[in-house]
């Protein structure tokens, strides 16, 4: 039979940390820990298959799983000398989702599952009545709002129980909670069950059991609300995973002085260092922490600064040591930083919850190496410990350090905060997430700022250039979201004064209202008024620009082992997509082996050349049209001159001419009179042909290598100027690989037919030259049916390189342009998990390449084969393109280094090599 | 070693009938009648593969053709007993093209090579001077036509040889070439010989040898002139197959009034009837008859009608009971309406050629009726017999009787010719090939009018409604192309006076202009002023109007028979395509199966209904959208109930909405305020949502199941009409297999999402009419991505329907709006056989399908699949569904005679039944 419950505690353990995909990362996580004799709180964790089974069955659950849980039930009770239920000494529950890559906050949990009118007594028995009644006031509240769904959806809208609260303390004319008496929570606790049942027309319920199941039916349902649905789009989580539900003994953060419970990462997660980090809140429990709600206390002196809070080493040092040393028992058995929830009950520390931590660009890359260099991992852990995304991210520019002086002169910086994710942005100010998205969609920068943040708001993060908030630290929501976004982002930044009803904050003398523009610096946590000027980031400025010295850069040493040892890794070849010589200069920098495309068009529509295009396509002769095209013949042979000079000893993939005609002639009355007058013919002529020229579907009309054929002097141009610049360079002495690229091939006698003419005219130029030129004609694959006859066009194409952008559409029969509404409902739906334009849809798009690669080898074996779409650079599309076995990808200049570690990680995971715990 | 050179004669031969490929259908003909004895003058074949070799090698010959030629003639001189270039008996040979299928006329033949001034004194010997001279003059005539290019490309310019025959006949005041003597024409041979000098600088080669290889390498050329390369394209010939050349020994048909030459089919092409027909002229060489420059006589009495030309019966009844024979031999043998060419020499017959003839479908059909009732042929020949295109020749339209009466009575019937292809047409008439592209491109139908027609008439021929001539018989140029295209065509017309400079003709005492409407009948041969009304075919009288009795309809029984052994032995079911309850009454008179396709779409443009389907699509929210559907869904319902009815017990396959949206909306400032009035929003209401709607590439856009999952109600009002109007039926007792069929599905997902709705949706229509009802769910394959994941789509799916006119747009990557100019192009480059978007491209959209099928019925096995694009009423589009084992193809009600026809044959080819020589 099928188990659906795990058992952790007392040292021993169902599950492990191997098993989290059916346990979730949290469940499999607190499995290990109890294998490895961490104080745990025994408790179960309910599997995702059952979450599967539960969504797909209405809300039903397997036969079998009732008995499981009272059975574990049983266990805990027996670890833990409690008993659910009992009056006398109960075992009090909490009942969490645990999804098998963390989703912070975007589930539901319930604590103090067990309480009841009779509990409630037994708890109190400890000598703490108030604590048992705040327990319980917290019981209520909590089963209202989450599963009886009383929580307003809006975000702004007070919580109705928070109402009832504030009612009393105004009442009592206090101002903390903490200065309620039992009296007044037992009151409140009255005052909650009336409101459930007024609101609900529900009794809450006193039975343990029936509060159990209630929470977990609401855990496993909260894996579909929309925010968690929101996040895995945007995450990129697969919405038929599933989350476990974790049941868990409770234990007290919140008992007094001698009681805490904080959140602590192992390293520091902004910046990497090797410096224990944390924060916690004495006498509360562990949502305190998480939600923001109290400004939480360091965990220990290194980190306090100038702040005047006490540190939990000065305040509790024997709880700080047993800290310690699970900091320490962590890292050295997963072998990466941790980030841990903890909670210490009358001074006895317990641990409830050990994951990966969440990490920046900077911090992943930092913490590898140093990890590597302590001897925990070695050299490819590191490199599958590092996102490639996270290389994009220490790419990014920076805040000029000039700029950042004229700033600090003219006091505009107004404030540090905590440096939580690195890097420069500035925008307008924007109080509310859900307004960013208005924003963006009119091109506007913007940079969120917020008390703090809170799940909801994750959608309007994900579009802001920037975060800043008030409250929080490290392991606050904000700057762990940003952190896993990549975003810039400053937290805890205290002395903003944020009113959301004026749409303003005051900083000291200054009052900035919404849309007013500052800038951020994520890297040291200062917000400035106004605008900074950015400069490119310490690798840029080491690799291209060589303005830094690599040993001046914090960075860069770490980005050059990085490349290095992937370099050593990988075995796909990366090459750049790049149409210009200083393009082609920055790839070279960022090490690319070559050029996978360079697009011919971009050279055509240059202010020097468009009309003589135009000339070319009204002219009415051949005669006319070779004429004109003799004028454009020369600038292009310049332009794969400088090109092929800059990439000597490179191959350099040249496309032929691609757009349809009709890109290139004047929109409207206006433009066809302009193009008129300017190249002398009428402007009805320049109408006509536009006419004429117009398609239907231009992505499916007379483009690619239709234009060869039917125009075939255009591509004869274009040969012709490659191999005159090839022949003239070679005469130079420079080393030149030209491969010519035919687009938009469907049919191999398409391409024959170029390659034959293409042939042709390179003979005679070489002739003339007296020169002999080694250069390879192929073709581009992006049509299926170059897919299913690729052992045909095989037959006379030398190099295949996958055209993924156009052959995705094609595929799926959906143009890129008119997409977004399809596809945007589509992802909402689940119908797609990610956008096929972004990332390789491995299936239907993967499937055809996978079928051409076949065909394509055993016709030619050593057939040269690459990918230049946009998917060329993307991390999971190179790991399918490794896996097909191309020879190369190619990419734009600036993912270049994300592509030669993902290349690296793709021979990796293919080798098996990885087996540890991943980040993210 | 290949061998290059098949000899023939003297009983024997090198090759056979089977031989075809590599001989060409004449050389392999001949070969065959050498076999079984027929008199045929000896010679050899240069194969098909040798034009090959000569194509791609630049017109050079592969190595050993030369001896091997030479040895050949060796064996021809002994066989003949003369030599080639030895003057005192000289072989004179003919140089033939000949394909593997018959191109009349298209390629270039040069006759009596082996004269020169020496050789012209040995034939002279035989006592006949004025012929020696005159073979001669034909020679030198040809060669330098044909050779050295003197021709003129443009038909109209005269001939220059022909030119110096007039001013020769001026000199000397005869209008005959039979009236110059001995003197003129060795003074002809002289003038010849210097045109071509001065006209091409090169001297005519008196070396025999020289001339041989000279008219060798002009025919091979030939292969690739203009008009040839017309002729495949229209008959859908490869390019690649090239042409045999045959070298055989000359025979004379004028030598005197013992001699002639003449052309013969065994039966009658036109109307099948079993009656020997040729015709012949005395004292002539074979290309006299073909080119029609002389009129004919008859060959039999039973031909001659009221004609006074005696007929070779009379002339010379010893050769025609020769002839008799070889008629008797040759349908003996070959078991098919033999073709023939014939020449007498001094009483004497020779049979020059033979093969299949070609015929009009109502010959077709009588002929191969007949021949399996004398035994001839079983009844699986007499279905491949017929070319299943040839069924829709007979399903035309012909003239109304009345009409004809009134005509008759008008005096508008002219004329009458000979009744050469079957039907009605009526068009203007237009002199000249050339011109009636313009007429036919502006929307004009065209009666083609000639003199008679040349292999450069094709183009035209086959673009006119109908083909008139004033001369030729049935074996005239005319009459054959018009019998293989499927032409209505009138021919040998005698009274018709033309002027083509005057561009009119003059019939008796009427002036018809170009312009001037006229209508010929193909059945009956007469020619008729003005327009003539048409009735539906015989057949259509029979089976759908039940206007005509069966017995009393001379082509009914034979298609009745056709279709009765059809249906006996095909494998492929056949349904139609129909959108409207009479299409579907039409689909099943001619024997549909069920509806394969019933588009929705046609419904929602309705006068009654466009509106409110503007309603919906403007309506702001859901509930409004839903309020507009509302109304058109009993409209919905009706037009479902009509068909479900109409097709009881049978399946019908429903299409949901398939188009996008802005189709719906109204184009322009105008249409918008027109709709706003009518359906009482604001004009710039509907120009906003038209211009929100507006696409890029509309193909790709938000459309098929992309809209059912965008706007779902709309498939739920669709599914609640399919569901309703069943079950309404059902409750009456008819029986109901409605298959709801969801199009442009891509991702199984897609299907699921709609599937589970559509389900519900269903499940509540039959729960509130208390009846069951049993509908499939199932889509139609046109996306590439489709049929790559078909086995996740077949989960979903319990039937496929490919809809190969999108599939084909999709793996192609090409539009059939914008496709026009590249296919054109790259038919005439070769690069594409046939058009993808009329013949199924079995290589690449056949490849994805192959791939669909199998991922299909791996998951499925049970699963139904079929075809619905237009490709599913194409002859060898059906032999590609058979193949790939579909079980259904749909086509348009007027093409499912055809698709019943080519079905069955797709078995039969199958199996391997066929063996004989094909028809066409």
């Amino acid at each position: 039979m099928q188990r659906f419950v795990y058992f952790f505690g007392a040292n021993e353990a169902d599950g492990s940390a191997a098993m989290r995909e059916i346990l979730g990362g949290k469940g499999a996580n607190l499995a290990e820990m109890s294998r490895i004799g961490l104080p745990i709180p025994a408790g179960f964790t309910i599997t995702t298959e059952v979450c599967a089974y539960f969504t797909s069955h209405g809300g039903q659950y397997p036969h079998g799983l009732q008995a499981a849980v009272l059975s574990n039930l049983r266990k805990v009770e027996q670890v833990m000398g409690k008993g659910f239920g009992e009056s006398e000494n109960p075992l009090l529950v909490s009942v969490r989702s645990g999804a098998r890559v963390s989703m912070p906050g975007m589930m539901d949990s319930v604590l103090n599952i067990g309480l009841n009118d009779q509990t409630v007594k037994g708890l109190a028995k400890g000598g703490n009545e108030r604590f048992a009644y705040d327990c319980y006031r917290r019981l209520v509240q909590m089963y209202g709002d989450v599963v009886l769904g009383l929580k307003p959806e809006d975000d702004t809208a007070p919580d109705p129980f928070e109402t009832i609260i504030s009612a009393k303390k105004q009442e009592k004319g206090v101002s903390k909670d903490t200065e309620l008496d039992v009296e007044d929570l037992r009151e409140l606790v009255a005052k909650f069950k009336e409101l459930i049942q007024r609101e609900k027309n529900v009794i809450f319920p006193e039975d343990p059991y029936d509060q159990l199941w209630g929470a977990v039916d609401a855990v496993f349902k909260s894996w579909n609300n929309r925010r968690a649905i929101e996040y895995r789009r945007i995450n990129d989580i697969p919405h038929e995973w599933g989350t476990a539900v974790n049941v868990q003994s409770m234990v007290f953060g919140n008992l007094g002085r001698e009681s805490g419970t904080g959140v602590a990462f192992t390293r520091n997660p902004a910046t990497g260092e090797n410096i224990f980090y944390g924060e916690y809140l004495l006498n509360a429990q562990g949502e305190d922490v998480v939600a923001g709600i109290r400004t939480p206390q360091p965990i220990n002196d290194a980190q306090k600064g100038d702040s005047n809070l006490k540190s939990l080493e000065e305040e509790m040092s024997d709880a700080y040591k047993q800290l310690l040393d699970v900091r320490e028992n962590l890292e050295t058995h997963f072998k990466d930083m941790q980030d841990i929830e903890f909670t210490i009950e009358n001074g006895h520390l317990w641990v409830l919850q050990t994951r990966a931590g969440k990490r920046t660009g900077l911090a992943a890359l930092k913490i590898a190496f140093d990890m590597f260099h302590q001897g925990l991992i070695d050299r490819e852990t590191v490199l599958l410990r590092i996102d490639p995304e996270q290389l994009n991210h220490i790419l990014r520019p920076v805040f000029d350090a000039k700029g950042k002086d004229k700033a600090k002169a003219e006091n505009r910086v107004v404030a540090v905060g905590l440096n939580a994710g690195p890097g420069a942005a500035s925008g307008k100010v924007v109080f509310s997430a859900a307004q960013v998205k208005d924003y963006v969609e009119s091109g506007e920068p913007v940079i969120l700022v917020r008390e703090e943040t809170s799940p909801e708001d994750v959608g309007g993060m994900s579009l802001a250039e920037g975060i800043l908030t008030a409250r929080g630290g490290l392991t606050s929501h904000a700057a762990l979201v940003a952190r896993q976004l990549g975003k810039v982002c400053v937290v805890g930044c205290e002395v903003l004064d944020i009113s959301y009803e004026n749409k303003q904050m005051v900083v000291g003398e200054h009052v900035i209202k919404q849309e007013d523009f500052i800038s951020i610096d994520g890297t040291t946590g200062e917000v400035i008024l106004g605008h900074v000027d950015t400069v490119k980031s310490e690798i840029e400025r080491v690799v291209i620009e060589n303005s830094l010295k690599p040993e001046e850069s914090v960075i860069y040493p770490l980005y050059k082992m990085v490349m290095d040892w992937s370099d050593q890794c990988r075995r796909l070849k990366v090459r750049a997509n790049a149409d210009q010589p200083d393009q082609a200069r920055t790839a070279l920098a960022f090490g690319a082996q070559g050029i996978g495309l360079c697009r011919t068009e971009h050279m055509f529509f240059g202010e020097d050349r468009i009309n003589k295009v135009r000339q070319m396509i009204l002219a009415e002769t051949p005669a006319e049209k070779r004429a004109a095209l003799a004028k454009i013949e020369p600038l292009q042979r310049e332009d794969f001159k400088e090109i092929l000079r800059v990439m000597a000893g490179k191959p350099v993939t040249i496309r032929l001419l691609d757009p349809p005609l009709h890109e290139f002639l004047p929109k409207g009355d206006e433009g066809a009179e302009a193009v008129a007058r300017e190249i002398g013919v009428s402007k009805e002529e320049v109408i006509a042909k536009t006419a004429a020229l117009e398609e239907m579907n231009p992505m499916l009309g007379n483009r690619g290598c239709r234009l060869g054929i039917t125009h075939p002097e255009i591509y004869d141009m274009q040969v012709k100027a490659i191999i005159e610049a090839a022949s003239e360079l070679k005469t130079e002495g420079v080393e030149v690989l030209p491969e010519i690229m035919i687009p938009l091939v469907g049919d191999a006698r398409e391409l024959s037919f170029i390659r034959e003419r293409a042939n042709e005219v390179a003979s005679r130029v070489m002739y003339e030259k007296k020169v002999h030129v080694d250069y390879l004609i192929g073709t581009m694959i992006e049509i299926p049916r170059a897919c299913v006859t690729a052992d045909e066009v095989a037959k006379v194409a030398e190099f295949f390189s996958f055209g993924t952008n156009d052959l995705t559409q094609m595929t799926y029969g959906l143009s890129r342009d008119d997409a977004g509404p399809v596809i945007r409902k589509y992802i909402d739906l689940g119908i797609v998990r990610k956008n096929p334009f972004g990332s390789l849809d491995k299936t239907g798009v993967g499937g055809l390449m996978a079928i051409a690669v076949k065909k394509a080898r055993e016709i030619r074996p050593g057939i040269k084969l690459g990918i230049c779409g946009e998917h060329g650079g993307e991390p999971s599309s190179i790991i399918f393109c490794d896996d097909i076995e191309l020879d190369y990808v190619s990419c734009s200049p600036y993912r270049i280094p994300v592509a030669r570690l993902a290349a690296a990680r793709a021979t990796l995971l293919k080798a098996g090599t990885y087996v540890g715990s991943q980040v993210g």
